[in-house]
């Protein structure tokens, strides 16, 4: 494929085709939605935490996806082998970073692994302020809570670490520091569902693995396939619960045509 | 509000107003379900559980609920940490000792958070009478394992620790020691679905953080909602697979309205 | 009951009169959704994994099951505890060694368990293979990665071990090294769902606590219950996630006539 063949569509299309395997490290709570989720979207998830296998497993697989939701320390020295062995072996890895503002543990746990590089961060608004904040140390970082500071804490982080940035929300925003796009779509049934969004931080990881040399692409696709999926659930849901096996439905139906008719992705 | 006010119907709004942060140290079978819970009834869950951090987050959130479902000794200092950062900062804590005298580990386990003061406790009827029986150390508590014995062992724990206890069961009862109510509802499919219990500990601990100087209403709110929306997700159901997914839609639809008409709260 | 009673259906039926306490040491994608499949199937899921308390809970439970999905040390000293403690009691345990030729110290992992004489082994076919590769050191061993391989790596593996050995897929197949059998039925779906394999495993337990000395046909009944009742949630499903509250549903809905009428089961 060439760089123009890359759209969501075709990617899904792909990536289903490869079957890429994810090693995933997230949180408890996780655990069980993001393998299904995984499935559902088309690739094969494996949860491998223990620093005495992490590294090992990390160059097995095609991408690493690190969360790190539910922390403590054997647990983030894992994270930390894995990361190191995906960055050695040339694999993507992604980085989902929970809540990491919230405690000095969060803090250092979350600065020793965006100092290991990682390829693609996905987090929510305050998330991604907070991280560009703190890489940035407060060069310039707007502190407004809103979707532009999130946008332009996108676009510093992205910039600064050499890394594809994608912030969630009603709106989704991808960039690489140079490039951006918003996407529409999804549900408000979503947040109301627990864990979706580190379980989209695995199915990004999923897309990176079939195309590791276009990690903005991949992030991109992942978003819309859950933005459309999320849609597509929502219809006949009836709240958090239904909507929940709806969406695992809808990921499983959707292919590259209704990615095709359905996205809607603009340029920012 | 005074007193009088604090009826489940004008709780549940008020805390679905305040949208309560609550500190959830739970096990990992219960970790994703009373996550989903405490959305749906209106709350903020995060789940952190390591010594490193538990002792400041407990500080930042509303309240803390602790389970010692799937123990582990550094768990146990998670915990301790925790309920100590709780107490110390003001802030209501519910314990869930979940088995607690299955084995020697969770006993001693269980004998050191109890001594942390709980606010409030939450069990079925043979633990909290083996934990009464533990505390009074055979000091008259009726040894009969039925719905009496129960709840003379509550009333014995709560004016004991100074804590409310709520048992959990067919028909559920709380107490302070001074006042007590028993509260009717739910559905035999409650228990097929595992952990709901877990996940209803952390309920009380939202009612409790919006709440926390009337942790006996709170415990009552709590209950007196799954009661509710558990007979609301019975309709309908076919066994416990669909069941707990119209328990989540059930808890997410039920509001302050619902609970004054459905609700089925007595003096005991 | 004699050994020409042991059907699938008298045994379900007395398993549920008996409902025996499972301990099951399981993995932390598979921890929700194997309670909920051993509950729907009519038994009591416990799930204890910590060396300080595993060996005194073995010897409490009816059997252990062990799954080494999500890994590290001191997890493997708790299964250790308590398959020492089921072995020393006399109680059935059960070996599910997920990915266990992944990495080394999952090898090793797996072969100190091995050790330890479990009494059924469940494993999908790679993972039997290499097992039954890894234990014989390449004696003989078919590498074909197919049906046929996979029914002769077991047969090698029961009469190696002593134990029965179940290997799952479109087609399942029980052991003990003599006796054989095929099973049909469950759905396509049925892979496309996290750990139902796994709490496939749980549910072997149950039968074996409820039948301990006669694990070939305990492992036969818990496989042909999974057949029916997947190929029951099948009906209706219109994806891996409405599939999966059905599946509970049908776990929960089949009894001994229905597997009596719809049960797969032949000699191999």
């Amino acid at each position: 494929m060439t760089g123009a063949d890359l759209t969501p569509a075709t990617m899904l299309t792909a990536m289903r085709r490869e079957r890429p395997l994810v090693h995933c490290i997230t949180n408890y709570v996780a655990m069980n939605i993001a393998a299904n989720v995984v499935l559902a979207a088309g690739a094969s998830p494996a949860m491998v935490h223990a620093e005495a296998e992490a590294g090992e497993f990390a160059a097995i697989a095609g991408a690493l996806t690190v969360n790190i939701g539910t922390l403590s320390p054997d647990w983030v020295k894992g994270m930390r082998a894995a990361a190191t062995a995906a960055a050695a072996t040339g694999r993507p890895w992604v980085l989902d970073p929970v809540a990491h503002h919230a405690t000095a543990f969060r803090r250092e746990a979350t600065a020793g692994l965006l100092a290991l590089s990682p390829t693609i961060v996905r987090g929510n608004a305050s998330e991604i302020i907070a991280l560009a904040g703190a890489a940035s140390r407060g060069q310039g970082v707007d502190s407004r809570d809103s979707v532009a500071a999130a946008e332009d804490a996108a676009r510093a982080l992205a910039a600064g670490h050499g890394a594809v940035v994608a912030v969630t929300g009603a709106t989704d925003f991808v960039t690489d520091g140079t490039r951006a796009v918003r996407i529409d779509g999804g549900s408000p049934l979503m947040p109301q569902v627990t864990a979706l969004g580190c379980s989209l931080t695995c199915v990004v990881g999923a897309f990176a693995a079939a195309f590791p040399r276009a990690p903005f692409e991949a992030a991109v696709a992942a978003l819309t396939l859950f933005a459309v999926a999320g849609e597509r659930a929502a219809a006949g849901a009836h709240g958090p619960g239904s909507f929940g096996w709806r969406f695992l439905d809808a990921l499983a139906a959707v292919d590259g045509a209704a990615l095709d008719a359905e996205a809607r992705v603009a340029q920012a």
